[in-house]
């Protein structure tokens, strides 16, 4: 199956399928990881048809994603000889594509690139939407460039070899996305397990079709896009806490999403029992619902951390029911720690 | 006066005159070098109103137009919690617009940025196209963006400090324009002497209108922008020969249009009286129009230096009498050889 995503400057389709030849009269690099690389390169380069292929491997995990590792993908890109035509592909997950999509963007100032995302979370999500980009020691994701990729291929069966908390955290994703904007498809997930490839394909697909359409409203984040950040605010903070080692930031978003929900109900914006439906799901993936606060003061300061001041007023992004969501600054800090201490330890 | 420029994605104005005050309701960073520090930054914090200005100055000179100083620029900018409303002001030459400009690009993926090009060169040159971008051991512009300002201000004034070779390297680019796409500013300029401020402000503004005409029709260089080019082939070689030592970069451009027209006389293209005017205007502003060259081969096989084989063609960029141009791979080595061999040591 076919999602076409179309922005007010480019449209690029997404094949959801067993991957099938690529033709690129260009020269191509293809950008991986030595897990993946070991995994499945052999066959992705059998459906490469290209004038020239070579792949650039670069080490596994966010702790790369730096300036460095984008030099190396663009020496490799130059000592090709690599020209304006020519094509990278992104083989891996959500960092690789990240890396790779944001060295297209600024090779001779922008070629061409393929994503063929490898996990489930970088299938559902960092397929779509053109975020491109590394990290520094000021924050995550905080160089980069908005880059559209002209093709993405999703390939289901490469997530036969993925580890399960990693699928977990692309179904916290593929949750997410439903909660916030779509109570039909929230309501699929509750009906049908992610178990075979043909639910997951199916799965991905209404998701992306969900991201596409949010994105399709607000490209460049300025409003609604805002809203894919749901659980966010509260897993920046249990991710900071943990040191990045204990969750997986899908792990971490859903532990987010189950704090949000009890505020959303809290306020009045959720029902109990909604908060439950969805918490259920979580568990029913082994996705972790819980966290253990050591400070609740301590934890909402947090919040705090990439502010001016304590006066700034915290966004929060609450659903709505189940399917739709808002984005508020006016949720009271009493509310807040009320909901943070039912977490405590 | 101003030029409106408008592209397909974007619009913004040039306006050519005294610098006036310039609102901006964010936090803005100047970019600039020591030299235009010294002689204009107090004149230029004069005119800025903004939340909060702070000034990053870069060491002057294409040697250090590299990642590092990028990454100097980035590191000023996260320190000073520039936000995705922020905006960079490009104040210096045609290197710290297109550094500055990259910044802006990839500064949490994207913010806007404002050009005071200093230089005649980058006033005529650089303020039009949105070509940022940096050097590598690969080679020139290798890595960057297209980015396009939201505005540019030329202020003439300016080029009161500007040292007389410099001031000369800019009106080679002018002359360049007009040989290139407009008979009527050739003319014109054979006519006004570029000797005061109101006629160097005509000179920019015509060249900037013709420029961005060029770029309206071909934002991303696939066709007629590359005619731009026109004197590079040559020029290119000649930086290369001479290590980047003797000749500015307009200098150099100006022997290469030299040779440029000398070949298009050859192959009947151009009348040789036309070549006489334009190597005449040339004189008249003393920029460079002749060239030793030790040995005609070398400097015909140095086009091949980023080509992968000798079988390669070379595009050459040759005027079609004054006021047109076209892009060919159709002549003979040996009318290049003939040419080159009247620039002989």
């Amino acid at each position: 199956m076919t999602v076409n995503i179309t922005l007010p400057d480019c449209s690029y389709d997404i094949h959801i399928n067993r991957l099938k030849t690529i033709q690129l009269n260009a020269k191509v690099v293809v950008v991986t990881n030595p897990t993946i690389s070991a995994l499945h390169l052999d066959y992705l380069l059998l459906k490469i048809e290209a004038k020239e292929v070579s792949v650039v491997t670069i080490p596994d995990g966010e702790q790369y994603k730096t300036m460095d590792t984008i030099l190396t993908i663009l020496d490799h890109c130059f000592t090709q000889k690599l020209n304006r035509k020519s094509v990278l592909i992104a083989f891996g997950g959500g960092v690789i594509g990240d890396m790779t999509g944001f060295a297209a963007s600024i090779y001779q100032r922008g070629i061409d690139f393929i994503q063929i995302p490898t996990t489930l979370l970088s299938q559902v999500d960092a397929s779509v939407g053109g975020k491109t980009g590394i990290n520094n020691k000021f924050g995550k994701n905080l160089i980069g460039a908005f880059h559209q990729p002209i093709a993405v291929f999703i390939d289901p069966y490469f997530l036969s070899t993925l580890p399960k908390r990693e699928f977990g955290a692309g179904v916290a994703e593929i949750i997410k996305m439903a909660v916030c904007f779509n109570n039909d498809f929230f309501v699929w997930l509750e009906n049908n397990r992610l178990d075979s490839v043909e639910n997951t394909a199916i799965a991905i697909q209404k998701s992306v079709q969900t991201k596409a359409w949010v994105v399709g409203q607000d490209e460049k984040e300025q409003g609604i896009r805002a809203a894919l950040n749901y659980g966010h605010t509260f897993g920046h903070v249990i991710e900071n806490e943990t040191q990045y080692e204990t969750y997986l930031h899908g792990e971490a978003v859903g532990i987010g999403m189950v704090m949000a929900n009890n505020l959303a109900v809290k306020v009045g914006l959720m029902k109990q029992e909604e908060a439950i439906r969805i918490k259920n799901l979580l568990d029913s993936y082994d996705i972790p619902t819980t966290y253990g606060i050591k400070d609740v003061e301590d934890f909402y300061n947090h919040f705090f951390l990439d502010k001016k001041s304590l006066d700034d007023k915290i966004k929060f992004i609450v659903p709505v029911g189940i399917g739709d969501c808002k984005i508020t600054d006016e949720i009271s800090k009493n509310d807040v720690i009320e909901i943070l201490k039912g977490f405590q330890k």
